[in-house]
């Protein structure tokens, strides 16, 4: 049951969540920047739609990027210390675990929200429009996000845990 | 520096957070349920616009409401811990404490989000129903439920530093 100092979960555990997260936010990004339409209205032609075109959109790539180089670093930090058997950063990561993983998860879940806000309150609008297509593309790509933060926030619960050890 | 049992900070601090919390987010609630306009387009007369007519405005409203009846609650816990000395629930309660505070910022967090998300990219249809006032007054509600959010964002740190005092 005893835990090694200031983890409450093997490194494997911690490597795999962040892996996970990984993925789904460079899935998610890859969805997103691809992600296009055509919007057509009679009288006004046709028109290229993007995700550059909606500034939820833009919140949410900007959001899952800050989450992907997060991510990165933190597999690479687990990677390290699963090799060498020691933490990088040593005693005070566990500070940079808690804080960083805390606040990725809330940059994550706005992003998310921010872009289901607007495919969800635009949705006639983009019925009509006939880019349908494009939002549902956008849509999977917040779910994944979603996602994303959700293994970010279990290992924010595991972070917050191994704080004690460091008091 | 040695902190009380479960505690990293004195309850009054808990109590002052927690009371600026419930300001904030009754705030909210009030503005946004008396928020309302009326949407005019020539051809198509006027319309009467609540924040119920928005999903992402409904979506913040319960979130709202969520967030005011958990502090309400911890409101009350903090009290009586205040006036007997001991904290409701015991040692148990502390991991209410660390989900319930993590729980309900994300939740807050999610709808001031989807309505900032909403509001920004629809400002030009906004302005142009001539409900620049309603989405402003949602603008400002969105900003107190983001303030509720830092608050509780706050003691959850709080509340995940009191966990290792129980493990």
């Amino acid at each position: 049951m005893a835990p090694p100092p200031s983890q409450v979960v093997s490194p494997f555990v911690s490597l795999i969540l962040r892996v996970v997260t990984l993925i789904c936010l460079l899935v998610s990004l890859i969805l997103l920047i691809t992600a296009n339409g055509t919007a057509s209205l009679p009288d006004y032609g046709h028109e290229k739609v993007k995700f550059k075109d909606v500034q939820a959109f833009k919140y949410m790539c900007a959001a899952i990027v800050i989450g992907i180089v997060y991510t990165l670093l933190q597999t690479t930090f687990t990677v390290i210390q699963i090799s060498s058997g020691s933490r990088f950063g040593g005693e005070t990561f566990v500070y940079v675990d808690f804080y960083g993983d805390k606040i990725i998860s809330y940059i994550l879940i706005t992003g998310a929200a921010a872009s289901f806000g607007v495919t969800q309150d635009m949705k006639d609008l983009v019925d009509l429009l006939g880019i349908t297509g494009f939002a549902n593309t956008v849509n999977a790509a917040a779910a994944l996000c979603t996602l994303g933060f959700l293994f970010t926030a279990i290992l924010s619960v595991f972070s917050s845990m191994a704080l004690p050890k460091k008091a």
